[in-house]
């Protein structure tokens, strides 16, 4: 049932399937970082992001958030609603760190309350450029309404999200988002949310379990992803 | 009746004055670019920016935009309102050049209708970067609304400033402004409005007559602003 591949990304590729409104996102053993300039194979990365994504979706269904996915078809592919994906990554920040520390100043851990949100365009020739709201509706065929529906829904998940990690003790720092529009015009949560697209943080000691130990190079992704994965297991 | 130095700009000295509430902005003759990279005395520029600038906020005051302009003292001095300046530069675009054709991938002289308000954090250090609204409460002690009511000015001030110069052929392509906060705390238009700050094109042959020509290195900044200031003149 998977048939001709439709898209190649840096984490995952994206299958054609029989069902004319259904995808099949299958997910890589392969690590990027700084918009694809750092880049690794990490065998059984492509499973981790798979089945965290999963069981975060899953929970993100059950709380009424609209989104694409379907179904786990194994450990490395899922089934997901076909949407054309809005190139935007809409980024929540509960606490400064990495690049807006950078780039604005911010000190180290400075707590935003409320979230802050961002846009950024999603174009990887233009390096992902941070944009506004008036940029966003003319570079992504979205209206002003559109556009705070998404910024709601970006909220509203890391309203959730936050308390679901912390039964866990991870801290959900920050967190990157894309949503697509599906064959009725809807705007719904799609792409993945793994340690690739969230900061999470151990609560006590705030050791990195996500991508930034690839990013920084401090330490081996699989047994952090694993970790990860593992204390997910203990949600029912 | 001046008294010491306050700020030291790149392109203006502000001074104290015998008035608790007045200051003196002094023009230099200096012309820069790239945050500075580029710089270079061009003598006479200061006496084109002072009196341009003071009648575009004369015609600011007609039309009732509040604004910390007083009066002009001499050819390059004038006497405003002593502000607090908020770190913002508010750039109102209404085609696309520059900066956001190379940063965005919009096509040279997009037409932005509405006009396009961005903000900038105005910090040396950080190289002024681009920021989204809530960047702007965050980082300038302002608030949602005050946010709002600056670019609400912004965009009038564009409304206003466009059939002004239209009338001596004249297309007002973007501008930068900067806001400041008086002694009863209300926000009101500060800095100057000139060439310096403005992307001005002749309306027939497109030609830049602003500061452009020092930035690109494409003709002399000087015989650009006398004509600048001419054109002004015509009007009554």
């Amino acid at each position: 049932m998977k048939k001709e591949l439709l898209y190649q990304g840096k984490a995952k590729h994206v299958y054609l399937t029989n069902e004319p409104n259904e995808l099949i996102l299958s997910y890589k053993d392969q690590a990027t970082a700084f918009n694809g300039k750092k880049k690794e194979i990490v065998t059984g990365k492509g499973r981790f992001n798979n089945l965290i994504s999963a069981k975060i979706f899953d929970y993100l269904t059950k709380e009424n958030v609209p989104n694409h996915f379907i179904k786990s078809l194994n450990d490395t592919e899922q089934l997901v609603e076909q949407t054309s994906i809005i190139p935007l990554e809409v980024v929540v920040r509960n606490l400064a760190t990495g690049s807006i520390v950078k780039r604005l100043g911010f000190k180290e851990k400075t707590v935003f309350q409320p979230a802050l949100v961002e846009l950024y365009y999603k174009n990887d020739a233009l390096d992902d450029p941070i944009i506004n709201d008036q940029h966003a509706f003319l570079l992504t065929h979205t209206t002003k309404e559109e556009i705070e529906l998404i910024k709601g829904y970006a909220l509203k998940i890391n309203q959730l999200l936050r308390p679901y990690f912390e039964q866990i003790d991870v801290q959900l720092v920050d967190f990157k988002l894309e949503f697509g529009r599906n064959q009725n015009g809807e705007i719904i949560l799609a792409d993945e949310i793994s340690p690739d697209t969230c900061r999470l943080w151990d609560l006590e000691t705030e050791m990195s379990l996500d991508k930034d130990v690839f990013r920084q190079g401090t330490g081996d992704l699989l047994p952090v992803y694993q970790e990860i994965l593992n204390r997910l297991g203990e949600i029912k």
